[in-house]
């Protein structure tokens, strides 16, 4: 048990329920059929039925739904301990499409699994909604981000998310974390275009907020891109277990 | 029992599983403390903490978030059979508002005694948290609407949503529905200004597709509407149950 006790999903849903060892054994159980997938290669594609859910434990992926006019709008991304296609597997057919953007580990999940290991440990099913409502709430604040934020805020608030995410499974903090995601990817999920995204980087750089560089997102006034960004974190409830 | 057995939350679950008499017992349990709240009073201010969730039975509430600049993007439209506050409670602070857009009637549900109901019926938190994937679903759609479509599409699939949201709780079909929306209402939501709202109706009206008139949506044309917005309603999974 003990790989399990130090996963991602598992620090991640420790936020918000104190596992007991059963629950840690059920959810060992989940991370069993272990796979890898390689960048840029579609996993699911929106409008697929009768997918797996993933639980992803190294790498990033990114989550979108493509129009028919051939443009795409990112959704969210997906980081280690997220699951990735969870909704898709409740709903039946995958409202979105996903990618790895660099080589991951991931485990599937089959829905009977799924399904069975919520009837074995019901503060476990209540730990994977508290989950998918944080998933939510992010999806709610990229919302906002895009009807009414300015593109620096909408930047700003999107990098402290990443940076507080992140910094819940151990891969970033206040300083800053790495970041495998081009200006293509932030174009489309801040539904600005490539070159504005570079002139509001370049801005936040200049103003001695935040350098995005080499693959590495730095903070450096990390106070100053949480006023800038009006970012208030407690929609990630990541304080400490209400569940004991 | 009789009663619940026939509440909108329970024709809503009821499209994802079908509810054991003693699931239905407990879903009974969680709408014992009923209560009425007036119109245009804010139920939930975004921030506040240690909220009770709602189970809505009868009415329309407006969830919502306001920025410092007092303009508002609305998340979300809650009618009968939705929960309003499920995400909240579980990340413990409110990161929205709501308030009643007529006077409404409304389930008030205890933190613990949702707890308690999940651990007792597996299934039943199961079905709650398909209906909290929908509901995130549907914030992916007014994500890509105002990041994708243009406002005639836009519209469209907004009001072909809320028409199928309907239709699953017994309150409209492809003929239309009843609205109490308010042309402020629609621009908060799709990002448009009521000018430009009304603008967008009266082509709509005039090629023949819908009338939103006198508080009533009329579908003139289901299948031209659902063409115009490419609406595929397959992420609202209201097709049968998928637990027997």
């Amino acid at each position: 048990m003990t790989s399990v006790e130090h996963s991602p999903l598992t620090r991640k849903l420790s936020a918000f329920v104190a596992l007991s060892q059963v629950e840690l054994a059920v959810l060992e159980r989940l991370h069993q059929r272990r796979r890898t997938f390689v960048a840029r290669r579609e996993m699911v594609h929106q409008g697929q039925s009768a997918q797996a859910a993933y639980i992803l434990s190294g790498g990033w992926v990114c989550s979108y739904k493509r129009q028919t006019d051939g443009t795409r709008q990112i959704v969210d991304f997906q980081v280690p301990g997220d699951f990735l296609g969870l909704r898709s597997v409740l709903l039946r057919t995958s409202d979105h499409s996903f990618e790895p953007i660099v080589d991951i580990e991931a485990a599937e999940v089959m829905t009977r699994d799924l399904l069975e290991a919520f009837a074995l440990t019901p503060r476990l099913a209540t730990a994977i909604l508290w989950a998918a409502s944080r998933d939510e709430a992010m999806v709610v604040e990229h919302l906002v981000g895009i009807g009414r934020r300015d593109a620096d805020a909408r930047m700003a608030h999107f990098l402290l998310e990443l940076g507080s995410r992140l910094a819940l499974v151990g891969m970033g903090g206040k300083d800053g974390f790495d970041c495998p995601l081009t200006q293509y990817h932030l174009a489309d999920t801040l539904g600005l275009s490539a070159v504005h995204v570079n002139r509001v980087l370049r801005q936040l750089r200049e103003n001695g907020l935040v350098t995005f560089r080499d693959g590495h997102v730095t903070f450096d006034d990390y106070g100053g891109l949480v006023k800038l960004a009006e970012f208030d974190p407690a929609y990630l409830d990541q304080t400490g277990p209400l569940l004991k």
